[in-house]
């Protein structure tokens, strides 16, 4: 079994060899662009551990490894036009360096790439594993729309909130698990548990986001804390305090949130957290990301599998929640 | 065999039961809005004759003729925004009925339902099927970026712009017919020739929208005749006339055609038809279309089937270029 860093390197070693270049130039030169662009590679890394898990060759699931991070980098590239997010990974998002028509073509082109990839798999399983990534990409699409929908929500509940990071975020990492899990040959039992095991992952992974945002130590998160509260995002923070705050503090919060201010006057950020603080929604948050860790702990523990083979996963689950604050 | 206007019926009547409304409403509602603008339905009751053609069940086709319309579809949504253009089929662009954000992210869900309908065609053949879908749509997307890649040159060649027409127009019609083809189990050369015949009409299709956007009889044609004129598009007739023109004549269509002026003075397209007149542009372009048209025709004579089964194909090419002026 590989550990991560090296299913990394292995994956990036792998992608360098890829063109993704091409004519029409202005086409193709975003795409390349954008997949020298790095990150964690968490996607198709999930995708060749899980391979490995059970007993795939490495080497099999590399092409839709290489689909699944071509298609999380499509949804990055139209999410901020969407977004309007002129940054991504340290360096000019596409739609600001080029501008939104460069990003909405190359995003389209980067989409059917992906497939391109995928159809590379072998041909007794592409059918399944046709199905699993076009039901994750549509689920990406529904989680973008829902998590758009609630910006222009007063309330939103937990259910509805764990709903759409469920789409947005979790789909895709169950599904790159899946997808190798197939390629690996597992069994139907098995793929169920290691889709859960990733969906729940991946709602950890994000509620730690919605708790780095706010609490993380500015220079080892990389990027201005803060933001989602200035921005008046519908984190779980926000809507644990906003249900069990009471009436005084739930105004104010409402009150706060509707500024339309982009940046912060210094006392909106620091007045939230009070208010966060004062009704303990970082400890609520740091054990429901201990909940979503647990339960997805249980479905990998249900693989019938030596559990000396799960140790990759394992350090994957224990490395992304225990990212620095 | 079905003729042209049972296959269209047959497909309305099937993509009628199908559901393209779901939640998020607001992801889904445009899509369901989209799908039931109608149009010509030519891709898909190419798909359908196709399989038709060599002999296979028109049911068998029809999921792919549905993920073949999906994509068309998704393609005009994602050229709305690009082309700034605010009516389709005569009704509000999703672009401008709602906005660029709903018209990117519903046209991203449109290409994966796509694919989905894809799918659910037989397993056997969706290695095939999924190679020539994704192919197809990667020449569609480098077709629109060639398309938009010419706006911004003064001078474009013969070949560049037919090129250019292959991939962002043909190329789909191509794929359609072969992947009709390849569900009717034709023979690897007849696949060739199905598609070769679809590529060549796909030119004189739209060799011919070039015409009658130029001469056709503003009443029958449903939209402004001269538009393209007036945009300074440049299309086969202009490239054309550039080619063959005198330098005085070449010069003052160069001084034209660098207007940005949106609407017409009332004199433009009187003196670009009349520089067309002169050099016989017109005939010129007839002449090309003709010949597409005949290399098509070639190509669907070579298929080894008798002659009684390609009437609904012959007719279509019949039709598409006999629309009129």
């Amino acid at each position: 079994m590989h550990r991560f860093k090296t299913l990394q390197t292995y994956f990036n070693e792998a992608l360098e060899k890829e063109q993704f270049g091409g004519t029409p130039a202005a086409l193709y030169n975003p795409i390349a662009y954008t997949m020298q662009l790095g990150g964690k590679r968490l996607r198709p890394v999930l995708c060749l551990a899980s391979c490995e898990l059970f007993g795939g060759t490495l080497s099999d699931a590399l092409n839709a490894a290489i689909g699944l991070e071509l298609f999380h980098n499509f949804t990055l590239l139209h999410d901020d036009i969407m977004d309007e997010a002129p940054i991504r990974r340290g360096e000019a998002s596409v739609y600001k360096k080029w501008n939104s028509n460069v990003a909405i073509l190359s995003g389209d082109t980067m989409f059917a790439k992906a497939y391109e990839y995928i159809g590379k798999t072998s041909p007794q399983k592409l059918p399944d594993i046709h199905r699993v990534f076009t039901q994750t990409a549509i689920e990406v699409c529904e989680g973008q729309q829902y998590d758009m929908d609630f910006e222009n929500r007063i309330q939103v509940s937990k259910d509805e909130y764990i709903n759409m990071i469920r789409l947005k975020t979790a789909a895709l990492l169950g599904g790159s698990l899946q997808i190798g899990g197939i390629i690996g040959d597992a069994s139907d039992e098995d793929l169920e548990h290691i889709y859960k095991f990733g969906e729940y992952l991946g709602i950890a992974f994000q509620l730690k986001d919605d708790l780095l945002d706010a609490y993380a130590d500015q220079a080892k998160f990389g990027k201005q804390t803060g933001n989602d509260i200035v921005t008046n995002k519908k984190t779980f923070l926000l809507i644990s305090a906003l249900k069990i705050a009471d009436e005084t503090a739930k105004s104010r919060l409402l009150e706060l949130y509707s500024s339309s201010a982009k940046t912060d006057n210094g006392s909106k950020v620091k007045e939230v957290l009070a208010i966060f603080e004062k009704w303990n929604i970082k400890t609520m948050t740091e054990k429901a990301i201990m909940d979503y860790q647990q339960k997805a702990i249980t479905e990998l523990e249900a693989i019938k599998m030596s559990e000396s083979r799960k140790g990759t996963l394992l350090a994957i689950t224990d490395y992304l929640n225990k990212r620095e604050m």
